[in-house]
Order: C-alpha cells, then sequence, then structure tokens
C-alpha cells in the first residue's frame, strides 16, 4: 500500500487525487493532507480519508478545526511550517504536490530531503527553481513524477525508450477560452469569459493561464527541467480538442503520443501508479470515431505573447524564469479580481521581465527574494 | 554489426530495407538475399551489396546470375530449397522475409529452428499458420519482430508497458484505393485503379489487399498472434491520412499511439535496431500542422465484406484463416491478370471459406495441403 501526502486537497488536482485514493482503496492511503481555507471541502476530505496530518493556511482555520475534530487522533498544524510537515510527514511515501504558485517550491524542496517520491502538479515549483530542485531530486535519489496532463503523456510516450534518441517534445495545446478570438477581441474580455475552458475542468488560475497562454509558457519551462530539453527542441501545437496530450519525436523520424478523452484523472493515477497501470474504468473511453476530426495549428507568438516571454526566460535562465512566474501570479491574481484588464496581464510581466537584471544560478534565498520583489514590483503597478 | 538475411530483395519491402542497410554501412551487412526473377534490381543488389549468398526463383535465373557472377565467391542457388538456406544462412542474425504469400512459411520456420531473429514483413506466415509459427518462436527463444507499419507502430507503443494493462488494440486503416466509393461504384473499377494508393507506395498484392481491406484483415490476424489479443480487443479505425500508425489503449483508459509521415523504412529500421533507434534523416520529418487534420470514421464490415471475412475466419481459428489467405492470394492475383472484377474476389474468398471444413490444431502439412486444396479451388471457379 502506498501512502500519500496530499498538499492543495480542496483545489481541482487536489479533489481529482482524492477520486483516485477512493478508487482504489487496497493500493492507496492518504495519510496527511494540506489545504487553504475552504473549509466545506478540507472538513468532508478529513472525514473520508481520517489523515493522520492535517494542515491549513491560517491560525483561524486551524482553531476551527481542533474544535471540530479535536476528539480524533489527528495532529493540526498551519501555515508554511504546517505545509512542510504535511510534505515531510514521515509515514507517506509520495507527496502530490497540489497547491497553487510559488509557495509549493520549499515545501517540495524538504519533502525532496526527506526521500518521498514527487508527484508534482505544482508546475510554478519547477518554473521559479527548476534547476535547484532537479538537482536535489538527482542529489537524495528521488523521482520527480509529472502530473501535468502533457508531461506525463511525455513520460508515458518515453517509457521503454533511450532518451539519447529523443529529437523534439511536441507539447499540444488547446489555446484556451479565448483561441478563436483576435488580439484586439480580447481587448474587453471579462474574467467570466475568460473562466470558460473548452475542454478541460481546473481551476481559476491554470484557466486564466490557458486563456494567457501562460499555462503552456510554464509548462515548456517544465518540460526543460523534466525531460533535459533544449528550449529548441521543445515544440508547441495548437490542437483544439485536447486529444493528443502531447508527443515525442525520435531520431529515426517516429513519433509517440499519448492520447485520451481530457480527464486529469488519469495522469493523476498514473503518477501514483507509477511504473504501473491501475484500471480506471469511471474515466470516459476514447473512441476517435465519435470525435471524427482532430485539428493542429502552428502556434503564433505574437498572438500568445505570454508564450514568447516564457521561452524568452526560460532561454536567459537565472532568476528569468523566477520573474515570470512570480508576475504572473500577480497579475492574474489582479485580473480574478478585477483589478486589471486581461491583456494587462502580458503587460505587466513584460514589464517585470524587462526591469529585472538576471542572476544566474541563483540560490533558494536568492529565489525567494526575486520572488517576492518581483511580487511588490508589479503590485506597485496595479 | 548485425548480419541480415533479406527474402524478396526486390519487392517494395525488399528494397526499402537495402536502403536502410546503405544507410548504416557500420550496423548492417547483407549475408544472403533472395528474389524471385527481377533480375535487373536482383543484379544491382548484388552489386551494390556482396552478399556471400544469393537464391532465386528458378533455374533459369540461377544459370543467368551464375554466368555472370560466376568469378565471385558467392554461393547460388534457387527454389523453395535456396529460400531456406537463405533464410537460414549461418553468418546472418536476423532474417527479414519479405516474400508475399504463405510461400514464406516454410523459410520463417527454419530460420526460426535456426535461432534467427525474424523481422517478419510476410504476414501471410502468421495469418496461414499463426499457431505453429507463435509455438515454434516460443521454443526455440526467437524474436518475432513486426515490419507492417501497423504491427511496428504497436509494438513501439507497447515498450516498457505491461502488456497485463493492454485493454484495446486499435488498427488505422486508410480505406485504401477505393474508400471514397460505395459497392455500387466498385463493380467496374479496373486494375489501373485499384494500384493507386492514396498515402502508401507498395506492391500490388498489398495495394489490391488494401482497396479489398482484406489487407486490414490479414493484420487483424496478425495482431492475434502477435500480440496475443482476442479479437474482441483487436478494432479497426478509418484514418485516411495514415499518419497514426495504430494505438494500444490500457485500463487506465490511456491511449498510447505511434504517429510518422507514411515511409515504410522507418518500421523496417526498427525491427533491424530494436529495441535502439537509430537516426534516420532521410525520413520527412512529421508536422502535424503542415497537415493540419485528422480524420477518423468507424468500420463499416458491410462495405469492407474481407475485414467481416478475416475476423469470422480469426475467430473460428484452425485452417480457417489458411483458406481465407490461399483463397485471397488466388483471387487477386486472377484480379490483376484481369481474369476477374473486383469484388469477385470477395466472391470467391466467401465461397471458398463457406465449403471449407475447418480442421483444428493442424500440422504443418494439413496447412500445405489446404493451402493447395483451397487454391485448385478457386482456379475450378475461375
Amino acid at each position: 500500500m502506498k501512502k500519500i501526502s496530499l498538499l492543495g486537497a480542496t483545489g481541482s488536482i487536489g479533489k481529482q487525487t482524492l477520486d483516485i485514493i477512493k478508487a482504489h482503496p487496497e493500493q492507496f492511503k492518504l495519510s496527511a493532507l494540506a489545504f487553504g481555507s475552504n473549509m466545506e471541502s478540507g472538513i468532508k476530505a478529513i472525514e473520508d480519508f481520517s489523515p493522520k496530518f492535517v494542515s491549513v493556511k491560517d491560525k483561524e482555520t486551524y482553531d476551527e478545526l481542533k474544535s471540530l475534530f479535536g476528539h480524533k487522533s489527528i495532529t493540526f498544524s498551519y501555515g508554511i511550517d504546517g505545509l512542510i510537515e504535511a510534505a515531510t510527514y514521515d509515514e507517506a511515501d509520495i507527496l502530490v504536490n497540489a497547491v497553487i504558485g510559488s509557495v509549493g517550491l520549499l515545501p517540495t524542496m524538504k519533502a525532496i530531503e526527506s526521500k518521498k517520491t514527487i508527484a508534482l502538479a505544482n508546475k510554478e515549483t519547477l518554473v521559479t527553481a527548476g534547476h535547484l530542485v532537479t538537482e536535489h531530486a538527482k542529489k537524495h535519489g528521488v523521482s520527480l513524477l509529472p502530473v501535468d496532463s502533457e508531461h506525463s503523456a511525455i513520460f508515458q510516450c518515453l517509457q521503454g525508450e533511450n532518451e539519447k534518441s529523443l529529437t523534439k517534445i511536441i507539447l499540444t495545446a488547446s489555446g484556451g477560452s479565448f483561441r478563436d478570438k483576435t488580439r484586439s477581441e480580447l481587448i474587453d474580455v471579462t474574467v467570466e469569459d475568460a473562466l470558460k475552458h473548452p475542454n478541460w475542468s481546473m481551476g481559476a488560475k491554470i484557466t486564466i493561464d490557458s486563456a494567457t497562454m501562460m499555462n503552456k509558457g510554464l509548462e515548456v519551462i517544465e518540460a526543460f527541467w523534466l525531460f533535459n530539453m533544449p528550449y529548441e527542441k521543445i515544440e508547441v501545437l495548437l490542437h483544439k480538442e485536447s486529444i493528443i496530450h502531447s508527443m515525442v519525436e525520435f531520431h529515426d523520424r517516429s513519433v509517440i503520443a499519448q492520447l485520451g478523452s481530457p480527464d486529469m484523472r488519469v495522469p493523476i493515477q498514473y503518477a501514483l501508479t507509477y511504473p504501473e497501470r491501475y484500471p480506471f474504468p469511471h474515466s470516459k473511453q476514447l473512441n476517435l470515431w465519435e470525435i471524427g476530426t482532430l485539428h493542429f495549428e502552428k502556434m503564433d507568438l505574437e498572438r500568445y505573447r505570454c508564450l514568447k516571454f516564457a521561452y524568452e526566460s526560460g532561454k536567459i535562465g537565472g532568476t528569468m524564469p523566477t520573474v515570470l512566474n512570480a508576475a504572473n501570479e500577480e497579475a492574474v491574481a489582479a485580473f480574478l479580481h478585477g483589478k486589471i484588464k486581461f491583456l494587462q496581464i502580458e503587460d505587466l510581466i513584460e514589464q517585470a521581465l524587462t526591469q529585472h537584471d538576471v542572476i544566474n544560478q541563483p540560490t533558494l534565498e536568492t529565489i525567494q527574494e526575486i520572488d517576492h520583489s518581483t511580487r511588490a514590483f508589479v503590485q506597485s503597478l496595479i
């Protein structure tokens, strides 16, 4: 039986992870969980899965939970320390890191030191500090398993293959909620419009990132670190049906792809069962004759400026992706709170990148400082 | 360096195998070859590759070659004995069996006894005597590597996977030269029309088999034997672009596919380099944005009766697939010689299947007898 610590248990990925644990009660046990302040979902998760350790965002939520579950043998904690305690919880074998944003970095680093297998749904961790996380994982002999559907697809396609034969990674992109709009049509789009993703049911931040194509940009950087591929060999392909989740090309021109109905539970489960596959009949079987047609288009980096920023930041390296990510997180939050317009997300990111003097091979402390100062800079512009 | 014996060297697969050997002179050496009576291509192959052993179809061709190359240290032979000698040639590590039709069976069996790795382009071998060939390979610890693009695709998709997780094989079918015609439009089609395959450049027999969909039927039976899958779990999907070469579905609903520009040299090379991949820059790189759209349709077994016959014969088993294959070979030859009309191919096969009383677990001798008597039966109807 694999024992799991889950960070971000009440988010979209977190809830779907709980579905997977529930589907395989003989194979999985939830040992520890962390969530923010969504009490309703958090309480349900505690009742359904009886974890031994629970951490939440703040003291207030912590006190409330203590009063509710104080009679049970559950250890409670809160804040970043609680998040790290959950990530490194002794009994757990696997950490599923499904928190949103660069707050996921420190718990991942500590869990690596505790020799946990890392199922990484928190792509910002690799974007903001890819060199530290991958070096740390290598040093401690820990596996970093992707949860993102695209990276899981690539990882699945690489099984049984020699990575030396790999010539290209092809990430597919649905295009997000505004894929059929021109740039001038984007000027007055609303938060509500942006949150309507055509294929995937996901959290708010990632849905906005999909609309700006920053999500694909973060994934490009994530792929760079996970698969050790130069940016020139990471291609993004518009594929509006999201049926081919990503592809790899080998030097004999053979291309291997992973496909499926859009359902995040499949890549989540794969990360938890790897190298095995468990049955998962709850997911819809893919019948391509039902879908009939798959479309592909070349990606336009002028239409999707955030993707261009991501490639540029990734190639520069050092602290530049940290700035990209922090600026994006702040700008998206501001958009979601109605403080800025949709296209200002790109403008704010561009300004943050332009003002930054890159630092190479940054330490964890430097990254945290730059993350902080970038957020302050973006806030000052809003 | 891998040493190769190639049967069917002047056919389409044979010539493309020679391209691959030529592309990797440090890795491959052609030790033995066999061809029919295409002297021009045969002589060129001997001159280009200097094999040590050459076999041809008949005494006449043999005599002619002896007079041309008698001064060189090449051993010549002919007929079925020569074919077997080539297949079992001592120096060779791999047999590429690219002859057409059930004549490929005996050389394959003998090469298995000689412990050669078998790269099998001769699908009729598995159709006509799948149980004997697979048992024999198992007994002698010999690998049967697929060369057909569909089976190579499946084989590639299965690398690194546990076959116990496999729930479905999905063979793609282009639909052949008449895919846009109704059955009534097929009544008066010509040999010339039938030979115009939309995607693949192949030999005459397989191109007609593609037009009747019998090629896919033979592939279904081939997949049954190569991958040990029940017929209920082998699906055929119409996909007119031939870009996805085939797919596999696992019990977690994940589907893995192999894609590429249609180029038989890629699967041929994979069989020769397996488990490695060698570079092959001569093949066109796949760019899905150039192609734009991929189409998929459900297969109609009433439109394509040969495919229905193949499923039925395969499920009955025993000598039934032997009859299917022998009747098809004779009917296609008759069509190519202008002796029958296109739709009569199906009718002849149906009559041969109807008149046959199946024999279960046939020996090699029984299969050869049934092959013979089926051909005579079909001939008697023409």
